[in-house]
């Protein structure tokens, strides 16, 4: 299947796919991206290297070599492999759509890491687990639908897991750039509704996307309109916490504790004072990934929609870099 | 409303309710009870202290000096103040039906808990909050239907974490003693029910019963049938695990963890060997309590029941013992 030679042909029917991303990536991703491809009846060529000219879709990752688009004269799509694309989305050589990564393996994964740290922080878990000195401490949290949980971010992401949490009982709410109605969640939106959010947020979790808009909106300001003792949890992008505002209030007991999992610099260097700060805890980007099984058929369901004229899925909007 | 002296009246249409349990409970349980029964139209006189023969209802902790229920001749029923009703089920004197506790606050706290903890082992959380090195250690856990979770249990509150962890994405199986039928749980029953599911959790959650029939249940012919590296979690009763069968799986790392909650002798003693193991977390009776507003309700409507002639609802069957 993935030989250049084949991509050259430029067969009638044949569709060209480019796979721009890391070696460790191919290795994973060539069987099940062929398999998703074969199962979807695209006739796809899958390739790491082919002439710019006869590329019609590309596989990527945006710290993939290629960065000039250009010369690929027929492109149709770039289909991005992860769900965040701001390394990409301002490249102005590319004018063929970007699309970003929704496949049900990324959103189950970060459903469960959201839940999970949703409930050890309601729980107060951590007690127990690093408390195992003998001494017998009860008491008892209050139940879910008296915690507050804000979501910021209603994407793909963001909505799943405000449902999840809403489902076992949380008091949710929601905010978002645009109107977003979901069943059992408040929901706010575009800059007034932002601090409404965030007063009522005994837990806050993090899932916008990363855009000039987003850039360090969890700034000083933001964070002292959370109620003192506030857990902040961000399976998002580093860059939507100024981090020196952040370790200020936790310094001040403002902010109880804060679990991040993204950070501005990746992996977070050892110095970094999240990684020794009693009330931070640093995760190495594991909320959620990609799975390629399910990735795989969602790239293979894009290039169909493409090649039968149904439009591809998730286009980002490049105006508003997400 | 709670005067011993209205209690001996014996006026017509009055219910006289006798609260036998600590002085604690009666200062968190006078006004939701009082409240409750108001609420429910029950004319109840409840009082701490009533001449026996006139008592009708008993709401009771089975720790209360009343033992002795033979003096109470019209005594209609005892309503348990806990799930469990091992203290109380083998006392001869109480010929009344005896009402084991289900209330919606309860069942809540149990979700909670039960879906955090194996939403902590399923993700290896425990790694990261005690972990805090600043080496950057990536890798997935499998998604949650990938991960087998094991119900023991199906009551109340089994069922209602096994329908929580499956509506997650869990693959559960679940076990009781008599057939039992939950949509997305794969059910078995009875004595040659229980290797099948051992043999397929990854994580066994224990919610039974304390009964002479599941009393040591989990013992070293049992923790040898889950599969090694199972998680056994326990936030049922102390008594369903022989504990130094456990201890000696956990050394021999057949079993990775045991997160227990309930124990034999609680406070857990200082020097038992759980508080020290490397691989046990040991969490202080709080998985789950009675929740005075919901109970109240509870207790309130089953003696509405009671006196409506609808008979009072959880029954514990004494030839079972729950």
């Amino acid at each position: 299947m993935s030989t250049a030679h084949a991509a050259t042909n430029g067969a009638t029917g044949v569709v060209n796919v480019l796979f721009a991303a890391a070696d460790r990536r191919w290795a994973e991703y060539e069987e099940p991206l062929t398999r998703a491809f074969a199962a979807a009846g695209v006739p796809a060529i899958l390739a790491r290297d082919m002439p710019p000219g006869s590329v019609d879709y590309v596989v990527y990752a945006p710290n993939s070599p290629l960065q000039a688009f250009a010369p690929c004269t027929r492109l149709k799509a770039v289909l991005n492999l992860w769900a965040g694309v701001e390394d990409v989305v301002h490249n102005a050589t590319l004018t063929a759509p970007l699309c970003r990564m929704v496949e049900p393996g990324m959103t189950q994964g970060m459903v469960e890491w959201v839940t999970g740290h949703v409930l050890r922080h309601h729980l107060g878990m951590d007690a127990h687990v690093t408390g195992q000195d003998g001494v017998w401490r009860t008491g008892f949290p209050p139940l879910a639908p008296e915690r507050r949980v804000g979501m910021l971010g209603l994407g793909e992401l963001g909505t799943a897991c405000a449902i999840a949490l809403s489902r076992l009982g949380f008091d949710v709410a929601g905010w978002a750039r645009s109107a977003k109605e979901i069943d059992g969640v408040a929901t706010f939106q575009g800059p007034d509704g932002l601090a409404p959010v965030l007063a009522r947020s005994d837990i806050v979790v993090l899932l916008m996307p990363l855009t000039p808009g987003t850039e360090n909106l969890i700034n000083a300001e933001r964070l002292a309109q959370l109620p003192k003792g506030a857990v902040l949890i961000n399976p998002g992008r580093g860059g939507l916490i100024d981090d020196t505002a952040l370790l200020s209030v936790l310094d001040a007991g403002h902010i109880a504790h804060a679990t991040l999992d993204a950070f501005r610099v990746e992996p977070l260097p050892q110095d970094h004072p999240f990684w020794s700060h009693p009330h931070v805890t640093v995760t190495p980007h594991i909320a959620s990934a990609t799975r390629k099984e399910t990735a795989s058929e969602a790239i293979a369901e894009n290039v169909r929609r493409g090649e039968a004229g149904e439009g591809v899925l998730n286009v980002v909007d490049r105006a508003l870099a997400y």
